[in-house]
């Protein structure tokens, strides 16, 4: 690894992520709030590690290999985070370790929180939430791509670690062009949402920070009870739509914009996330008719789909407890942070792509029982799945599991109630948000020890960078040269 | 499929059980018990059905390809169930499901049991219970391999589906040498353990039925709390060690006859077994010890490694409620529950040889990622692992991860509580016995509803039959001629 060329890109980062503090300052100055000096410090130490990294790494234009692609991946999550938990820091809410894990929760997308009264912050930390939220939701390195190309550096490793179910051949052929198309996109998307929320009742700022959260399927509210405090019925599908729609692959937003529908419907990811959609809220609402929580037909679909969608996006708002709900929909919520949004969108978990290679494989090797000596190919929209592409969503289907049954060994090492462990692992890892029981909907992340929200925040940057990227920094052969 | 190949060996299997009962008959006569007449009516009808299919396969000496060594594997286990339900049936003490559950889970080695009091069952009964263990074992059908080859039956398919741990390489190369040498240990085996818990102090009859139920890694105990009831640490220890034992891999006793001990001991499946155990019962201690449940040296190790080696062979018996263990405790319970025995032994779960062969090719993945282009094998015990291999343990993998949310989907559905239904399919799907809470070490299945016994019998047959087996049954494909 040119420790250089990282170190330079890490650079651009450190100013990306200061930069990104002005709106907060500037919020900050004009409600006269005490957090503005946070913010001022914050962007006063970060410009200052830009300065020295610069330095440090003068004539980095180098070409970047696989060994820089992954540490620029894994490392500028980490400095970002570490830099971004200043302003938290500084303004004297929180511990360092709970302003980081704050950072790193917004940054991955995931939106649990250690805030125990989000409604008592002022509106700069606020902004500062939902604007880390948004920078990772396309992942502040696929913003960077549309930079990273001027300076001679080709990004396609990084993009590759970065948004797996996005390929070449989906969108534009030039990486530089592909960056600034999802870039588009995602403002758009950002704005509508803005817009469509402001009509629907909400203040600009509220819907503003719930439109970042939205789309970067992240999850941080600016009100203690998450959606529940707004309980227009328009507000609530607008979400569930919105929070839908970030869980799409978004190279499928370039068929759209080519009016190629028919292609886009046809999509079998896209078909299989709908379809998980639907069943999962359906079930559920015959579960809670059975249990007696029936309230209407449009109140019992929109809760169930709210939080459906809400759960499989891995964004992690909510509008109830759902942890009081029946048995079969807390197991139902469970497998759908597991399974997660499709590939190439904001969401976390495994991706549902995923699970459509994992099942043709399965089928394939049930099939070679049978028929031992056939030649036999699976497919995925039609173009043949290659062999390495098989072995490697097996290899992240027993990677997850690994770290999730290592993490949960640990959190329930510290006397952590068993379920509340394992949910709070998954939740994290597939950047959703909530658990079950103590680390339910309507509970958050402060009481736990400080040594499972580092473990906690390592889960989140690990399910973020697709786990290989990030198990590739504990790897020596990362860093020869 | 060659049905009449099938139904042929069916009914030689059918034969087996029934003269199976045999023992049980003559003492429940001596008893003078009423249950004599349940063993006589099941022998009869067996008998029958024996004859029945005899007739019917008329001339069935024909090779088996890979459809019938399925079709055999999977109908004898079921065929074999649903007539050693019989004499629980006939006697009146339960219900046919429950009959069947409970036999299924015999011959599968679970031990998972409805009987809600064991004690008070008659002697014949008990009996029963312990040889279902006994025969399922080694299973039926390896049993069968020393007669089927005099009827030229070919049986190196069924083999395959039945200990995937065994290698042709690793025993003598003739099959049936092999079973009557397999069988040879078994029995040697099962009378040492006999002669030594007798000798400690237990009644004849218990240590037969106790040393049945442990070298088959069953579970079943004539006593209400199983092996608690017997307080001597002597006969603890002989428990543990012969539990131990019996999650060996068989064909490595063939090393210790041969003398070839430094290979035994370099197996790396029986290193990597051996360190797992040692490790999770020193962990367990150290967790006890900090729970303030520490009581002495001896004890705690015992306590620990009993319930350690019960859980990881998938034997099941217990000496204490760790229902009531530190939260790590019981993670690690269900850790060892998934992973289970080693390959070709008589214990169930994933196998540690599995566990193996996927972290050797998680490596090569990771490896792969560096160096794109580098050809590179895995290896275990010095032999490369070949691909096939490869891809059908994290096919083994991600199947039983399928059926295992599934089986819990459908459990929770019943309003059953999300870590009882979540650990009771764990502990059908690996064979073990008990779960966690209302399915705890000291509780029982009877109160489950009828259709979470057949669903959990299915478990229980499945994860036997190494899932495969069972679900080739329900691909079409399997019954072409």
């Amino acid at each position: 690894m040119k420790i250089k060329t990282v170190s330079g890109v890490i650079a651009l980062i450190c100013l990306v992520v200061s930069c990104a503090m002005i709106p907060s300052l500037l919020i900050a100055l004009y409600d006269g709030s005490k957090d503005s000096s946070a913010f001022a410090l914050s962007m006063f130490t970060g410009f200052n590690i830009c300065l020295f990294l610069r330095i440090y790494s003068k004539g980095f234009y180098s070409s970047i290999g696989i060994r820089e692609g992954v540490g620029i991946t894994g490392f500028s999550w980490i400095a970002a985070s570490l830099l971004g938990a200043l302003p938290y820091y500084f303004s004297g809410y929180v511990s360092y370790t709970d302003a980081f894990f704050e950072t790193m929760s917004g940054f991955t997308t995931t939106g649990a929180t250690i805030m125990t009264d989000i409604e008592a912050l002022p509106r700069g930390i606020l902004l500062w939430r939902s604007l880390t939220h948004w920078m990772g939701g396309m992942g502040i390195i696929v913003l960077s791509l549309a930079v990273l190309p001027f300076l001679g550096v080709s990004g396609m490793e990084m993009y590759k670690a970065e948004v797996p179910g996005v390929t070449a051949e989906k969108l534009t052929p030039r990486l530089h062009q592909t960056a600034i198309y999802l870039w588009g996109v995602y403002v758009a998307l950002t704005l509508i949402e803005t817009v469509l929320l402001f009509s629907g009742g909400m203040n600009l700022f509220d819907a503003f920070a719930h439109s970042c959260s939205t789309i970067a399927t992240g999850g941080f509210s600016t009100k203690n009870n998450s959606i529940a405090y707004f309980t227009s019925p328009f507000i609530q599908w607008v979400i569930i739509i919105f929070m839908f729609a970030s869980g799409v692959n978004f190279s499928l937003y370039f068929l759209i914009l080519n009016k190629r529908f028919r292609e886009f419907l046809a999509d079998e990811e896209f078909k299989l996330y709908l379809f998980i959609t639907v069943i999962a809220a359906l079930a559920m609402s015959i579960a809670l008719y059975f249990a007696g929580a029936f309230q209407g037909i449009e109140h019992t679909l929109r809760r169930t789909f709210f939080h459906v969608v809400s759960v499989m996006t891995t964004t992690g708002f909510i509008v109830e407890d759902y942890n009081l709900w029946p048995e079969l929909t807390k197991f139902i919520f469970v497998l759908l942070m597991f399974i997660g949004a499709s590939g190439g969108s904001t969401g976390g978990g495994c991706k549902v792509s995923r699970f459509i290679i994992i099942g043709r494989q399965l089928k394939l090797e049930i099939w070679r029982l049978l028929h031992p000596r056939a030649v036999l190919t699976a497919r995925l929209n039609g173009r043949p799945i290659s062999k390495s592409t098989m072995d490697s969503s097996a290899a992240f289907f027993v990677l997850y599991m690994i770290i999730l049954a290592g993490a949960t060994l640990i959190t329930t090492a510290f006397g952590i109630e068993l379920l509340t462990a394992f949910t709070g692992v998954v939740t994290c890892l597939s950047n959703v948000g909530p658990g079950l029981n103590a680390l339910g909907p309507v509970e958050n992340f402060a009481w736990l020890p400080s040594f499972v929200k580092w473990l906690f925040s390592f889960c989140m940057l690990a399910g973020r960078l697709e786990l290989f990227a990030v198990l590739l920094l504990f790897v020596p052969g990362t860093y020869k040269k």
